[in-house]
């Protein structure tokens, strides 16, 4: 082994700053979903994703990609948010060994309420805190770092606009 | 109500890509720590935060502060890492009713050991892939979301240098 490479001070002091970010935020988002909607922020994100998609749905498999989890662990959401009646559950019309998910008439009036709240907290939390050069840079280093985290571009944002 | 203030699309691309980035991160660095050193990000974090300290031990209070942990949580971390000989439980001297965690000598070891292998995999997912322009950025951008998610300065790094 080679001698280690340590941080820079700069490096050092940035790296701590993501990870208090890191480890602050997910607590912070999933509170006001919480109280103000009933929802986790992974649930929200996955009903916000299918809001986002031709035809409000997406393969389970698609889904899993975009919002980052196992199929198990997404299979677990979608059926909670099914119970609920926010999805249902529809067979692939292209490939009938395939499932889709579909946001419910009832998933898509949940997401027009509960967005309003949820960007007022990003918003207080992170967005009204930065000057335009802020955001072009922040845009660009987690680019970079999804580079880094995402090599198969699972989340679609590693590079340009989006 | 009035209107929602939506984001602009530069704002909500960078939106998006700082939560990928809060997803994916935790995983990333429990994973490399767990196979190398058997310690979760959390363990190591909280061993690190001693091993910074003065006399290696700070108070649990303090402890739970730098780490983002309730007392609970973190009480039960330290038991943890108390029965594996990484740190010990010791009254305070300057006041009895008050408990310090103590850095053991095997938990020192523990740590210096572990560092080298973890800034690898702190530089390979985000750090060198960062120019000084791109760490600055960071660093600028992190303390202003700090002022805003730990607005009561828990991790002491909100602004200027650390």
């Amino acid at each position: 082994m080679s001698e280690a490479r340590w941080l820079s001070p700069a490096q050092l002091d940035a790296w701590k700053r993501l990870v208090a970010v890191v480890e602050l935020l997910p607590g912070i988002l999933d509170s006001q979903l919480q109280r103000d909607a009933g929802l986790t922020h992974f649930e929200y994100f996955t009903l916000a994703m299918l809001s986002e998609s031709e035809g409000r749905r997406l393969r389970m498999t698609a889904l899993a990609s975009r919002t980052n989890a196992t199929l198990p662990r997404l299979s677990h959401v979608v059926s909670r948010l099914e119970d609920r009646g926010y999805v249902k559950r529809v067979p692939s019309e292209s490939d009938r060994r395939a499932t889709n998910v579909k946001l419910t008439d009832a998933g898509w009036a949940k997401v027009q309420q509960t967005a309003p709240g949820h960007v007022e907290k990003v918003r207080a939390s992170v967005i009204d805190a930065l000057d335009a050069d802020d955001v072009d840079g922040l845009n660009r280093v987690m680019a970079k770092v999804l580079e880094r985290v995402d090599p198969e571009g699972r989340f679609g944002l590693s590079t340009g606009p989006m």
